[in-house]
């Protein structure tokens, strides 16, 4: 494995996207326990993937197993790490701190997976000067002055669905280049943004409707 | 509409699931508006899924429009709302109560959509005895004790990922039947069980390399 796969800017297949750190997930548990290789049958037993997807999905990034042995687990958790992006500072905004906002605030793992959140914005007199787990919220009317003086690329959108295009439009204005948006709404954006939706309430309906099926 | 469709219990596509909730949330916004009818080509230039594909899915939960009129947005609110779940109250515990799971403990914004959290468990003795956002922390070994008392079906796993597989069986054997996963490891379940698996770590995975990509 050279060094020089880390630095590819490739565009993997979203399915694959998401494969990737289930295989990570799995191989730190392995580094944990002092194992060296790993071969792609025996992930596949492990997280439920066939074999020869697992290999597929890996030589996107430019990994490949020795004769025998398999991958080698330490290379292969680094690789992983750097080309998932999880070892970078990717510096975000949260647009919304209500409940979801402030949830996610709240959660300090997603620093480990590389995202940094630096500040909050919202329209609430009461919650704009507060600080919430140490980030501050400031007034969404100066969002465009900080992304800016801050560096910031990533908007994660959680305010309500009636405010979810307008919010959009703002961070886009005010130069970010990539929305996560936690809104069940779809909003509309220029083709040279990038939108990630995470609409943990749509998974509710999937289950709800999962376990009445199974239950009835 | 007739009101026998809320009560069916159909399994139905996981994509179409997942649309159903885009549909609902502009829905709500045009009943706020005061709107009463709205036709599938409106829905779709809003949310960008083709018009032919919104009428399949809502054809699904026995849903039709009216000629010229279109779909009446009051009764369509309703029969979504309780198709989907979300008017129901499912009661639901928090296994881990660290980062993310203390997180999710600060999203009021689940019960609107039918989830209770009721609870959350820990091995930390730190933690243990603790209310987070008014919500009990509990030794997890008396997961089974409550889980029967309390009549739970749910179980949230925000656990470290060495403890996935193992606490996950723990939630089994104490008769919780589905499972929401947010770690990203892919346990391994009993045919009966539901698991849903909502990682949002591999989503960031997604969209840093979307912007990578874009602006390289």
């Amino acid at each position: 494995m050279s060094n020089e796969t880390t630095n590819l800017n490739i565009k993997l297949p979203e399915p694959t996207l998401r494969r990737l750190p289930w295989y990570l997930a799995y191989l730190k548990l392995l580094k944990d326990k002092g194992e060296e290789y790993v071969s792609s049958t025996q992930i596949s037993k492990e997280i439920n993937v066939d074999a020869s997807q697992i290999a597929k999905d890996l030589s996107f990034i430019n990994i490949s197993g020795k004769t025998r042995v398999g991958y080698e687990v330490d290379s292969l958790v680094t690789v992983l790490e750097d080309f998932l992006g999880f070892t970078s500072s990717h510096r975000a905004f949260i647009l919304g701190a209500g409940s979801l906002g402030a949830a996610l605030l709240h959660d300090n793992g997603l620093d480990q997976f590389g995202l940094q959140i630096i500040a909050a914005f919202d329209v609430s007199p009461a919650k704009i000067g507060t600080v919430i787990n140490g980030i501050p919220v400031y007034d969404v009317r100066d969002l465009a002055k900080y992304s800016k003086s801050l560096d910031v690329n990533i908007g994660i959108l959680t305010v309500p669905v009636d405010k979810a295009q307008s919010v959009a439009d703002q961070v886009i204005e005010s130069g970010i280049k990539a929305i996560w948006n936690f809104t069940p709404f779809r909003i509309r954006v220029p083709k040279h943004i990038v939108v990630q939706n995470t609409s943990i309430y749509a998974h509710l309906a999937v289950m709800f409707n999962r376990l009445k099926c199974n239950h009835k």
